[in-house]
């Protein structure tokens, strides 16, 4: 890995430029990625031109945004007017909108009355990252008709894998996919090429489950349709891997209780890092003080017998940990369509058993240990705590984030962290009570 | 959603076949996937023979291989002949091993050879889940001939849409997308239409590495090369799609201290689900066994101090949070190839700064309210508690999956809930050490 920003701090740009010169896109876009920031606009200002468009593009946001800063007026309006116009649509969404607008105003009307368009559908639709050009094809032409308008149409159109074919009365027909029209005989009509089955999604649908479906169908492009059924835009798969790999980070990052910054993580300040783990952890905390409340009202209780002080730690933890494991392996069954809410009650019976099994295991095995070293009255509280909590734990990870979903919520919110905390304070009450029976 | 399980129980085979007519590939794919598993080759029998091939290629191999258990030897063979030899691969992986045999077979020798070759790679190598027909195109060739080719060769062959272009000696020059060639005008060399920029991976390569690089660089297909740099397959888009799903969710489930278990949720036995979460909780039991001897230690100065523990729970549970968020984030930022572990030292001076600033704001706002409410002694034993275990916990949850990557760990292994559960046991010593400074 060369580091570049010795070299610029140096102002040898000779050098720079030269070792710029034998990378490619990747390797270009890695070195503008792990640099020091200040030195960012100028390593993009050695590129060779048409490098330097195909490198922009491959940016994320962020960096665009520090790369833009850094050149003339010009040369940004060059940039943008070659970039696509999703790509672009995603770059102003993250922009402060009097910047965007400014820089929209310069594009030329073509690409300005694009963008405008993706802009204008709601935040997470799939109008938001379609690509609006695309080359649609009609039933009734033939195949070698469909292949002259690929020709003639197709340079300036980032998606021709897929060609949305369309009826005489201008819906949406079916996609035929480019090879097939190579491979087809010339003078086949193109009605006989396609299926009966139409898969499409509509622009102000969610961007994660149309991109979930273009995965699950394989097209490459996924027309996308208005609500008269007029065809407006595809969806290419690589924006929905995109989307798709963002919504795996949201899930990763809030089952860590964490909010996503969207910032590749070296470019997120302490104070952006800060903020995003601030909220959930001040809920969390909050939550938390159950445990205090709890452990105040048995207070007397605890020190007549302090020795069940000792295993508070060790029982909430096992318990936190089942509640953490089912709500994980859930949400990600759901964010897969494995399982929805009409399967309620089938994973409630099975998340009892599962818990059960588990907290039985845990409790056979620390039955004679606990005996031994400490006493069996403690053995027996520890052994009934342990079979409660597990199976209380399993049980609301699993039915808590698939009810939080059914009423709209987020999964991922009532995910892994909070099903601990809750589970920590109802956990203590569930010890303190079996304690008390026993003790008693 | 049909049930067609109440229908297939009943044996009206009428009905059932009637309404699975009227469903599109995705549509029976979903009542296949979402039946009873007693019904599920029932319904498979039910389809038209064309349909009931599409199908069958799309369903997860667990439920291929319970229908080919309902089907008779001629169909079974008809179907695995049909398949692509990467997804019949994957069946057979999944299979045991004498019965992968026995099918294996039955295929023609053709058929047969593919699937061996694949599956003589090692395991999550690309050579696994690579195509091994491919349409290549030389350098010297011109548009037409290139055309012609693909047309010829083109229809067996699943990959199309990226065309691997061979050197006159051998070698991988580069891969020319289909529609650049159908744009392209018929005269010209296929020389002149490729870039000097190859990107490739080794057959041995591993899956994950291959298919973020397929992602990041865009291509639909990516050329596979065996160890001469001959073209041995292509790594299709999808195939990547499926590949880093799989990561994802193997990440997800192991942030939540289970194993993944790569069965639909549904389809997982209790068994198999107990199983999948026993061994980490075991594991994470044991690491928890250490709260108890810290709190044993410290039994005494416990007793004499009851209030203490009252806040127990609550700190080691900021502690498990903080240490949990570091270890997602960073967990996540590894695997999309934001941070490595050259960034070490940049990575623990920005955690150390993010979990002494979460620290300081939880012990700034308990401050006040538990010196009123209890008294101000435990108040400051709290308020550096807080800080401390604060700041241990985001290091510890930063430094641990990154160390752990370096030496050839998978980091989710040192996930949250282990780092939870080593920060609980630090966090108590470091709490009543604290407590024995200021209240002594």
């Amino acid at each position: 890995m060369t580091d570049i920003s010795d070299l610029l701090q140096r102002q040898d740009y000779h050098t720079a430029r030269h070792i710029l010169s034998n990378l490619g896109t990747l390797g270009i876009e890695e070195v503008l990625t792990r640099c020091d920031k200040q030195y960012r606009g100028i390593a993009f200002r050695l590129l060779r031109k048409d490098l330097a468009l195909e490198v922009f593009e491959r940016l994320d946001p962020v960096y665009q945004q520090e790369i833009l800063q850094e050149l003339r007026e010009p040369v940004v309006r060059e940039i943008l007017e070659n970039m696509e116009a999703d790509d672009r649509a995603k770059l102003f969404d993250e922009m402060p909108p009097e910047v965007a607008k400014g820089l929209l105003e310069g594009l030329s009307f073509k690409e300005r009355r694009l963008t405008s368009l993706l802009l204008g559908y709601p935040e997470n639709s799939v109008g938001r990252i379609m690509s609006p050009e695309f080359v649609d094809l009609k039933v009734t032409m033939t195949v070698k008709d469909a292949i002259a308008r690929v020709r003639t149409s197709g340079r300036e159109v980032e998606a021709i894998y897929s060609l949305p074919v369309i009826n005489e009365n201008g819906t949406i027909a079916d996609v035929l996919d480019l090879g097939d029209l190579v491979l087809a005989d010339p003078q086949q009509k193109i009605g006989e090429l396609i299926s009966d089955e139409t898969y499409y999604a509509r622009v102000d649908e969610d961007q994660e489950k149309a991109s979930q479906l273009l995965l699950e169908i394989g097209y490459i492009a996924l027309p996308v349709v208005d609500t008269d059924d007029s065809l407006v835009g595809v969806l290419t798969y690589d924006d929905a891997m995109y989307v798709l790999q963002e919504r795996d980070t949201e899930d990763i990052i809030r089952s860590g209780a964490s909010e996503p910054f969207w910032v590749p993580y070296l470019s997120a300040s302490v104070l952006t890092l800060t903020k995003s783990r601030g909220v959930w952890l001040m809920v969390l905390a909050i939550a938390a003080t159950l445990t205090v409340n709890v452990l105040n009202i048995f207070q007397n209780y605890l020190h007549s017998a302090i020795q069940l002080s000792l295993f508070i730690p060790l029982l909430i933890g096992i318990g936190g940990n089942i509640g953490s494991q089912s709500a994980t392996i859930i949400i990600r069954a759901m964010a897969l369509d494995e399982v929805r809410f009409s399967d309620l009650f089938t994973v409630f019976l099975k998340e009892i058993r599962v818990g059960f099994f588990l907290g039985l295991s845990l409790a056979l095995i620390a039955l004679l240990p606990v005996g031994l070293i400490f006493n069996w009255d403690i053995s027996v509280v520890l052994f009934l705590s342990l079979i409660s909590i597990s199976t209380l734990a399993a049980v609301a990870g699993s039915v808590l984030p698939m009810t939080a979903k059914k009423i709209g919520i987020d999964p991922a919110v009532v995910s892994a962290p909070i099903i601990s905390t809750l589970v920590d304070a109802s956990g203590l009450i569930i010890y303190f009570l079996i304690a008390k029976a026993v003790l008693n």
